[in-house]
């Protein structure tokens, strides 16, 4: 918990995606920055079993430190982190390899504690067109699909690394509101993974959400942006789309080797290099921007938000207050959204 | 071998696609059609794992029926079953789904004896865009690094279930010539399965080949499709594209039950029914036409050519000699091929 935030003062800080090298060490950050939630990616290119491999270590890594984490599946789950003191993890892919090309898994990855799915990573998926291709066709067969697999089972719908047109399109055949869990405005910093005003707006007025990089490749000024750039950033993107959609997701990559870098970016289907958005000259990850990083420093957004303007609520609300919201109605199975229940999402924040 | 052919006057019949319920009925038909080789399907939908799986049933038919059938490889391995009066199985995928996401696995199946992999089945692939989809945005940035992987192992790059554009970046972006195993020219029959002039055209410069479909959803008149009207369309193809580039690649999906065809056609893409080239009135695999019932019917075909006017030589060539001609430079390695060498590959036919 963050002393100058008591617990009670304010609303759940949710970060919508990282990535560490898990440690002790990076949980008891989480505590220390007041993490309640956070969706980190267990697949980048795994097929189903090796995807399955990773939640058998997230569940030694459950056992081994159930003081600090535990696996998150619903948005009850983010109170119950706040009782007892805890981290809710929830898992998410950032392709759809795990699904490989078989529609009955996603289902069965839902069931697994799976709640957000990218239909894409760089590239052309089965689904759906990566924010590096030259072409951009949208939703393919199969995409359109699996789409609607996925708001009947509660799988989140998350385009961060897809390109424009498959994004207009999933935001349209989507029967429930999807996510950009980590990307940035292009209008600030004109990177190929960042999203183009006509995305934010079309994801603002169907009820998606947006979640706010720190990675240094979407920042502007990349390694050296000030948290006052940052801010003001989430300011004109409040103008352009509403409060109510922003929230963060900071794409922290902590205490990783290079060599995951590689297999982000090569995954198995080059035998070339390919940097990315980094380059021959910087092809590792980059230095985090001074004030983010780690789990600590949420308390410094928080504080930049308040000096770019913001009110406590609004701060609150994109601190986590938003992916909250979000999380209520979307993990669970569409038919139980429908039902009055008594099933724990009714729990008492 | 048909009596009305003697060996020693003939040329090699090969047929490059067939997908039938195997058996010793079915190889005993082969050796009494005299038919030296044929490329089947051993994977539609299937994953690596379950490719291998199907090579292991292979082997326990090459076990079983050694004296019928045996596995080819090269293109020496036509004149092997010529001397030894059996037939040549060569493997081949109509989808790219047994290399998975993983270029690797593009020698691996080469190394187990895969000769054809299409880039795409219906729908859109990691590498290339199906003919049933919508949009088609040509070769994916994987399915670039693929076709350059496949031409430096001798995988062949077979457009069959591809659409246009897809087709023409491949061959213009394939370094060997590439297969259309299994078709029909649109001109004559415009299914969206059949090949567009443009397409044939630049397959022929390039040196590739196309081989002529007996499906009947790919007929003018489906079943009721004459040998008459099927020989005249090669003619006109040959008058087209030139015969050097032309053969047979039947389709025979013979003694299958239906549930087959709705595995090639739905997969695993979707929960919905999905009737391909047929039509609720006709889900199930049509009767083939009278002429071409199963592999015993290849002198129907021949008999029919020279009616069409196709000299001897001409006749030979379309039966097998232009496919025989295709795989000595298609199944080596690049490397090998640049090189002289003591291959199997210069033993005379």
């Amino acid at each position: 918990m963050n002393p100058a935030f008591p617990l009670a003062a304010r609303g759940p800080r949710i970060d919508a995606m990282q990535y560490g090298n898990w440690s002790e060490k990076i949980f008891r950050q989480m505590r220390a920055g007041g993490v309640d939630a956070v969706h980190v990616t267990i697949a980048y290119h795994e097929t189903f079993r090796e995807t399955v491999a990773n939640i058998e270590a997230w569940n030694l890594l459950f056992q081994r430190f159930g003081d600090l984490i535990f696996h998150g599946k619903w948005a009850s789950d983010v109170a119950l982190a706040r009782q007892t003191g805890r981290t809710a993890i929830f898992f998410g892919f950032q392709n759809p390899s795990p699904i490989e090309d078989d529609i009955g898994l996603v289902e069965i990855v839902h069931t697994l504690g799976a709640r957000f799915m990218q239909l894409t990573y760089n590239n052309q998926s089965l689904l759906a067109t990566g924010c590096y291709e030259k072409e951009d066709p949208g939703l393919t067969r199969m995409g359109k699909q699996v789409v609607r697999e996925m708001n009947r089972v509660g799988l989140v719908v998350d385009m961060s690394h897809s390109s424009d047109r498959s994004t207009l399109e999933a935001i349209e055949h989507s029967e429930r509101p999807i996510a950009i869990t980590h990307a940035n405005p292009s209008f600030w910093h004109p990177a190929l993974r960042n999203k183009s005003d006509e995305v934010l707006k079309a994801l603002g007025q169907s009820g998606g959400m947006f979640g706010f990089s720190m990675y240094p490749h979407h920042l502007k000024d990349k390694s050296a942006c000030t948290l006052q750039s940052f801010c003001d950033m989430v300011a004109r993107t409040a103008d352009l789309i509403g409060i109510d959609h922003l929230g963060l997701g900071s794409d922290l990559c902590q205490d990783q080797p290079d060599s995951v870098v590689d297999w982000m970016r090569v995954g198995r289907w080059t035998r070339e290099i390919d940097y990315g958005e980094g380059s021959k000259a910087q092809p590792g990850f980059p230095d985090p921007p001074q004030w983010f990083r780690d789990n600590r420093d949420f308390a410094n957004v928080e504080s930049g938000l308040r000096a770019a303007g913001f009110g406590i609520a609004e701060v609150a609300a994109v601190m986590g207050g938003n992916w909250l919201r979000f999380f209520q109605t979307s993990f669970e199975p569409a038919k139980a959204c429908e039902q009055a229940t008594d099933h724990p999402t009714s729990l008492a924040l």
